[in-house]
């Protein structure tokens, strides 16, 4: 039973917490590019950052200031540069843009977050920085999420943007979020960012591990081609504001706020997808029957991120035997003979044979399914069956279309 | 110092082989569909299969076979269907398959390898086997490799063969092979096989290594689209008919000759990588400074398979920032300070930053190295350090054009 309902609001949905975005001439566009988000007390602050070798030097940065402290006031993204490759020079300006922010707003350098998201190699302009910070922070407002999420894309095509409610106590908790795709339209300018805040009061530990787990669930089940960013960062801050009696074990209010938090994720994350280069429809992967839930994720991420299932459904063609190809190369045991494969209502394979079913019928499920670009009822469901395991995962991916080639091939560095 | 040649001849190259394909009525096409290798004599076996959870029944055989006996006199390929999806029937078809060969040889029945290629999910066409079997044995040749090289394909655009010659005791040695692509072009066609023949004389420990390590260093190295698939064999028989002492032990022969078969082999993966689906060019990317091999080879695979990087190198993009990015995300530590990336002689990156090139003069450079397609010439080279240690390893692949996605969206089961 869900025990919370959508509200409006983003990341300035919770008590506390004022957003802002605006175009501060870090991309020559001349589009909003500088976002902040601050909290007015201090807030719980948990991260999780690219495993990637090559990183930007705000990734290096925001995980050694949580590793020493873990709250944080505000975090400031600028997209246009991405800071990374940037070599000494990247870190000190990545010190500097925190301490502006701390300047401004009057609180300490260390409470400050920063990320980055554009063109690798290139420096912060530091110069539209010192002149953007204290804009950006006299912009903040209770309204001002809508603005912040426009600031940090980069070439999606939408802003992505949640927000949940629920009662602890009797009183209300609201958690929100914001996030950028990694949309890989413009590679080196591909990121995936997302922000979370959140009115309740928790534990450090029981935060950073929660964050941790949504991510799993949502953020790392979703595949656009594979290939990861030097600047990925999920930043959540936790500020208690609420005033609801502070969650410091495992129990009820933590598991009603897990599930606040892995939707708004999961919601994020779906957007993510949906927005891929080139994408036409969102594609949703359920793995179920293995052993533990981590195969079965492992099962749905190779079937989401099969280049050949991906250009199957841009084709409209239910090709069965892509999906039982990429299922079975995932590195997870089954029996093929347990294998089933079930795309909307058409079961294309049973007991690891091919079922007939109406092709034609199927192809039209698909059309219909990938018809309502961006709206919500524009997936194709792919349901796969490897056993009798109380295991069971989802990942969502997009097609692969002509034009994420076109974007690829034809885009400049 | 290479101390072997190439010769012509493909699998019938080494002594006591002779080799058939004909048109045995399996593709609906009408074309060349049915091959056939056999040894003189009993030959050592050695194999490796696909770790797909969900494999063709001739798979299974294979790998049964060869855990019981590392003898065989013969090969049987068929392209057309797969059996792969087939259930029992699969596995019936498989052994009566092998029975008419070794009916039709006079030899026993496990001495028989099998492999097929072709619609997964469909079963094998024995009325047209049971008369093309017979056949097949009828057009054995010295000189049939080529046929035998044509009957194996699919949807592969060239065959695939290569043989190597050089001196042991100073009589002379023969390793040959043929091979066809995971060529992805009708992505439930797509199956790597590869057959090895050899007239050394070896013992089966020995060989069975020796084929697990070059094809860690060959087929192992080449990525298409990341895609395995149900089917993917490689079957080596080395028969001793050279005359040659019997290579028992390590030393400079078993060095000699695991080299032939390296060499053999890689020039195999790398027609199949050139052969990709939509392919225009071959990309070569060695990587360099790891502490072992298998981490060097790890990050090259990692980059030939990056869709980023496939897509640039269709547009002709010397975009630094996507190599950059796909050795980051290998899984494989390295200081990104250390980072060097060299794409023919213009160096992109170095001390982990941005380097100043000719962006104009390294665009021709990579139209020049793809205009020659299926030619030795057509090779674009990336070479990648990342330390000064001393692994090293290479990987293939091929660039993402708007054909891959054409042939595979439109391409309906």
């Amino acid at each position: 039973m869900t025990q919370w309902r959508m509200v409006e609001g983003g990341v300035s949905a919770p008590k506390g917490f004022r957003a802002a975005g605006i175009a501060a001439g870090l991309k020559p566009s001349g589009a909003s590019d500088l976002a902040l988000i601050v909290s007015e007390g201090d807030a719980i602050a948990a991260g999780i950052f690219t495993q990637s070798q090559v990183r930007a030097a705000c990734v290096d940065y925001c995980r050694q200031r949580l590793e020493a402290k873990s709250v944080a006031r505000a975090i400031l993204c600028n997209a246009g540069q991405a800071n990374a490759c940037t070599g000494s020079q990247g870190w000190v300006d990545t010190i500097a843009s925190a301490d502006l922010v701390a300047q401004a707003l009057g609180i300490p350098a260390d409470a400050v977050m920063v990320a980055s998201t554009g063109v690798i190699g290139q420096c912060l302009n530091m110069a539209a920085l010192r002149q953007g910070i204290p804009a950006v922070v006299a912009a903040l407002s209770e309204a001002g999420s809508a603005a912040a999420a426009q600031a940090i894309l980069t070439t999606d095509l939408v802003a992505k943007s949640g927000a949940v409610e629920a009662e602890i106590a009797h009183r209300p908790v609201r958690l929100g979020g914001i996030a950028k795709g990694s949309g890989m339209i413009h590679p080196n300018l591909a990121t995936m960012l997302a922000f979370i805040t959140c009115d309740a009061s928790i534990s450090p530990p029981l935060w950073q591990a929660m964050v941790q787990r949504a991510a799993e669930l949502s953020f790392n089940q979703i595949s656009i081609d594979g290939d990861t960013s030097t600047n990925d960062s999920l930043i959540a801050l936790a500020n208690g504001a609420s005033r609801t009696p502070a969650i410091t074990e495992a129990g009820p209010e933590a598991d009603l706020l897990e599930g606040m938090l892995t939707a708004v994720c999961t919601h994020l994350a779906k957007a993510i997808a949906r927005d891929g280069e080139g994408a036409t429809c969102l594609i949703q992967i359920t793995v179920q029957g293995t052993a533990h839930d981590e195969a079965a994720r492992q099962i749905a991420r190779t079937i989401a991120g099969s280049s050949l299932v991906k250009s199957a459904i841009f084709g409209r063609d239910p090709n069965w035997g892509r999906i039982a190809g990429a299922a079975g190369r995932a590195g997870v045991g089954f029996d093929q003979g347990d294998l089933r494969i079930q795309l909307g209502e058409f079961v294309l394979m049973d007991g690891g044979q091919p079922q007939p079913f109406d092709r034609s019928a199927a192809s039209a499920y698909l059309k219909q399914a990938a018809a309502g670009a961006y709206l919500q009822d524009d997936t194709v469901d792919i349901i796969v069956s490897v056993g009798t395991g109380s295991g069971r995962g989802q990942a969502w991916g997009c097609d692969l279309s002509y034009d994420y080639i076109r974007i690829n091939a034809e885009y400049t560095t």
